[in-house]
């Protein structure tokens, strides 16, 4: 989740219950917790690619990717409690659920990721990735990109610098730009962040640091939404691998069929990561995500006895194998991939008419729209962004917006979003954009 | 849960079907997973204080910690799936359940901690705790004790001695001995515990290191679980403050009622910590923890923006309501101190017959048996407690060790632990001890 796009409510505007709400907030939860929207939402039900107010007013959410197949989705909600009701405990016992999970999740990666450890959390997951990075290699450089978002343990918030000046990057911690298509397009993608990485290697060299990882979010989603063209990643992984680091990908964005054409937001470029860590989307909602590794880069960590409580447990197993069941039985990736299409061209048309989108890019149904004040100075439009945003809310369509300049639509939907719901948002979109 | 006692699976002993679990276990989550026992335990079932084998062969469950109100505690359970049904999303939009939780649980602590933030593990929680104190004193020096586990993160693994020679801890990191009143019975506790504190802190400032905080376990469960004299920590926790330094109390041990006495570890030595952080029986079983603050200290960490995708959804708040819920309705500390007190009993008159038992303490349900095999020498009964463990597992009853010789008992059921399970749990040590 990009971390540019959290507003400070506009109290004024809400109910005396949301008032009453946002106040609580801040005396029982203190000032790290942040809303979305001027006028923040107020939810009480989801189901499928819809949220519901308390007087039931239905959103269109085109923004989370959590519950990504579709909120409160029956079969893993039966899943949950069947499995609830009979068992729930750690992997120190003997138990089948983890493993059938980790088997059915291993089956969707090239055969050299064979084995699966468990966290709860992509933060967790990136973490243990960051051990493992440095146990296996020695080395403690990482390079990220200049917006990255990891998550929020210590070591992984100074690999985010997303999160702004008030979290410092680690000092072992080299960012290069994110591969932007649109605002370099002078140069060939792939080569200019295979150059910028080359950089970066050298400048932890000349620190006398030894890199450890380049981790990247293989679809850069708190950077901007960048996915083209394909297969830009491959140089930037052999040349780390070169320097004796490893290449992570961060899958907790794309990953799960969200990019239609694969699994796996890696996949799009061809390259076979050293790790994987996945999360977000993983368990519909429930707390559960995960790390596939290389089996060589475990074989001394292994010694340190890494164990999380929660990680694996026969209820976020049998949720997770029923999330991939829900992707396959309903074809998800087919529909991230014919709906994702059907409303990149909406989009593209909605450029033809207003000339504030400066692009439309992305994969599937991880689509990035990038407002601009002049296609031919590219100036972002920030105010504006943060406008549409706040309009399509007040006409009950969520997203959100991502960027150095939150100057980028964020689209992200649900994954069983329809033809329909896409014709409903272009809809919304339009008239949003003719009063922006 | 401890890191001393995780044995390597005797498999020749297994049947075909649990050989080929612990192979495939191997072969998909790799060699960081261990198992319980010589002869690992394969659970299909758990109901209250008791786990079933696929045969319908019944444990009695007098370890885990997690399943704290009863294993699938049918109210729990019940909040888990009727939450699950309507919404489960994060804290960027309004919703009652987050904050009636928050409410409920802040209202078990004394007032100055008035603002609690939610992650889904223990580890998180230590990991969150770690950033603020930081932030909020400008120190990098922490202070554990010499067996401390606090959690699975890179920067808690390194605040963790108990994972070993394999993790190494910080440069900024100094241990001090827990307050073990058997084994330094010359000294009065308390003092000898701030001493050594204070030493700690000394030697900070001579490496130029400003403290941060001293962090404890307030039940000292992997050091070997010390309560006694109540009061012990208070000196210690003066003294940190002292020195421009928070006292973070870790509860996801003792917390949640635990100790009989109080909800809290703490509130048993009669101080009131800076922070405290909670997990493994928040949800009996549901992946969620959190970080009890004084506001003061997150003022100026609030800036950063800290999310946590998972943390404090509406189903995650409904499953620790629940608990709190079973904690109260069910009188589970009114238990947990009179059950605990007739265990207690109950071992010390082993302790009469045994005389490899050196020591039985604890709080509550959480108590520690010593096994020595002298009583002048105290020298430890390391293999012999090994074969207790697992003497106690071919009769169906799960315990675990701790403590630097793994020579602790580690006492620690469900709550809903009862007097006639209790004798069922003693008449079975009675036997292991007669034969080990």
């Amino acid at each position: 989740m990009s971390m540019t796009n959290a507003y400070e409510p506009g109290r004024a505007e809400l109910g005396a219950i949301d008032r009453t709400l946002v106040a609580r907030r801040e005396r029982l939860l203190g000032p790290a917790y942040r809303l979305f929207y001027e006028r923040p939402v107020h939810i009480v039900r989801g189901e499928g690619v819809w949220l519901y107010d308390a007087e039931g007013g239905a959103y269109l959410d085109v923004y989370n990717n959590v519950p990504s197949v579709g909120h409160c989705h029956p079969h893993v909600v039966e899943a949950l409690c069947r499995q609830a009701r009979i068992l729930n405990t750690h992997t120190r016992y003997l138990h089948e659920n983890v493993l059938d999970y980790a088997e059915k999740l291993l089956s969707t990666f090239p055969s050299e990721l064979a084995h699966i450890m468990f966290t709860c959390t992509g933060s967790e997951a990136n973490d243990l990735a960051y051990r493992i990075a440095r146990s296996f290699t020695g080395g403690t450089g990482f390079i990220v990109t200049q917006l990255a978002y990891h998550g929020g343990t210590h070591v992984i918030a100074e690999l985010s610098p997303s999160l702004g000046e008030y979290v410092k990057l680690g000092d072992h911690v080299r960012t290069v730009p994110a591969p932007d298509a649109y605002r370099n397009s002078g140069d060939e993608v792939g080569a200019a962040f295979a150059k910028n990485v080359r950089q970066a290697i050298e400048d932890l060299h000349n620190h006398g640091i030894k890199p450890a990882a380049l981790l990247v979010d293989t679809i850069f989603s708190s950077d901007g939404v960048f996915t083209d063209p394909a297969g830009f990643l491959a140089e930037a992984a052999e040349l780390i691998r070169g320097a004796g680091g490893l290449f992570i990908a961060d899958e907790v964005q794309p990953g799960f069929g969200r990019t239609g054409g694969h699994m796996w937001g890696f996949q799009r470029h061809g390259v076979v990561p050293d790790m994987v860590s996945m999360g977000k989307p993983m368990g519909d909602g429930h707390p559960m995500a995960g790390l596939v590794v290389r089996p060589e880069l475990v074989q001394a960590f292994g010694k340190s006895r890494y164990f999380n409580t929660f990680g694996g447990n026969p209820v976020s197993a049998a949720v997770g194998m029923a999330v991939l069941e829900v992707i396959e039985g309903e074809k998800l990736m087919a529909n991230a991939r014919e709906v994702g299409a059907y409303l990149h061209e909406g989009l593209r048309r909605l450029a033809d008419k207003h000339p504030i989108i400066g692009d439309v890019r992305g994969a599937g149904l991880f689509i990035g729209v990038e407002l601009v004040r002049d296609r031919v100075t590219r100036e972002p439009a920030t105010d504006e962004t943060t406008r549409v945003v706040n309009g399509l809310r007040e006409k009950r369509v969520l997203i959100s917006s991502a960027g150095p300049s939150a100057n980028i639509l964020k689209i992200r939907p649900p994954l069983p979003f329809s033809k329909d719901n896409a014709d409903l948002f272009l809809s919304t979109m339009d008239e949003v954009l003719v009063t922006t």
